[in-house]
């Protein structure tokens, strides 16, 4: 087991591409495939763990299947921050979506997220945003996302742990 | 207008990006803005242009707006392929949507298409296609697709010449 990150000390793992103008993200989970796809496609439940801690998330619209959409506002104090996005596909082990910041309308990226079943109700997530520039893809990086992944993915772990999803 | 390609000879620019796994293509068509978009979006023009020539056209479904879908099929004597995706946005002057070849499941590209309003009844297509690999752009560029580009497109300017878009 020492390859496998844990849950314990709640790790992702975010890097660049090296060749292409993708983030690549890799977390492990308590949890089974069929709970993770569940955390990311049931809007009640997705609801109560995306985003950083200091804001509170509003879902506009959210219709997680192969052809559906979704928009969900960040609400931080007085500011909102709107974000929306196309289902391309949702399937037991697979999801991919459009995602755009409407802050940067014109903005779009390509989300895959893969749900590896490492056995004992584990599960490791590999996530990829794909842009179409390297300049895209190092504003993301550098926009501080990491804070709003590693809030939101230890909102799911405490969620896991509770028997909730 | 020397530097204008015209739509008499119908050249399609098909280019690889050197940077990023992107393919790029311009073509310029005597129709406006509206009238393209309208040929991109309205299902019964579309099904009457798209793809090369040796193929009819069905449409599976067809929701042509922010957060729809679509899907057609390519009959080829007894051969389908099908073909599906979401529109991540539908505007005046851009689409951006996915899309996936049903034959290689797994695949998808981000597609989108900007028209440049050239004056004189006049439009000028950028299209990019945004795959996550230079491997899955070069086996695109590789597989034909400037036959059915081409082929479409040509229909196009014949729907456009006869005043039926």
């Amino acid at each position: 087991m020492s390859n496998i990150t844990t849950t314990a000390d709640g790790t992702t793992t975010i890097e660049a591409d090296p060749k292409v103008p993708v983030i690549r993200m890799t977390r492990d989970f308590a949890g089974t495939p069929a709970q993770l796809v569940r955390a990311h496609t049931d809007r009640d439940l997705f609801v109560q763990w995306v985003g950083p801690n200091d804001s509170d998330m509003r879902v506009d619209y959210w219709d997680a299947r192969t052809g559906g959409s979704w928009r969900y506002v960040a609400v931080d104090g007085s500011e909102e921050y709107g974000f929306h996005g196309c289902f391309h596909e949702v399937r037991d082990d697979r999801l991919v979506q459009t995602f755009t910041f409407e802050g940067y309308p014109d903005g779009v990226s390509l989300e895959t997220m893969w749900f590896e079943d490492l056995g004992d109700g584990r599960t490791r997530l590999h996530a990829t945003s794909l842009v179409d520039s390297f300049e895209s893809r190092d504003a993301m990086l550098a926009s501080g996302m990491e804070v709003g992944v590693n809030d939101g993915y230890a909102k799911l772990d405490r969620l896991l742990a509770a028997g909730s999803v």
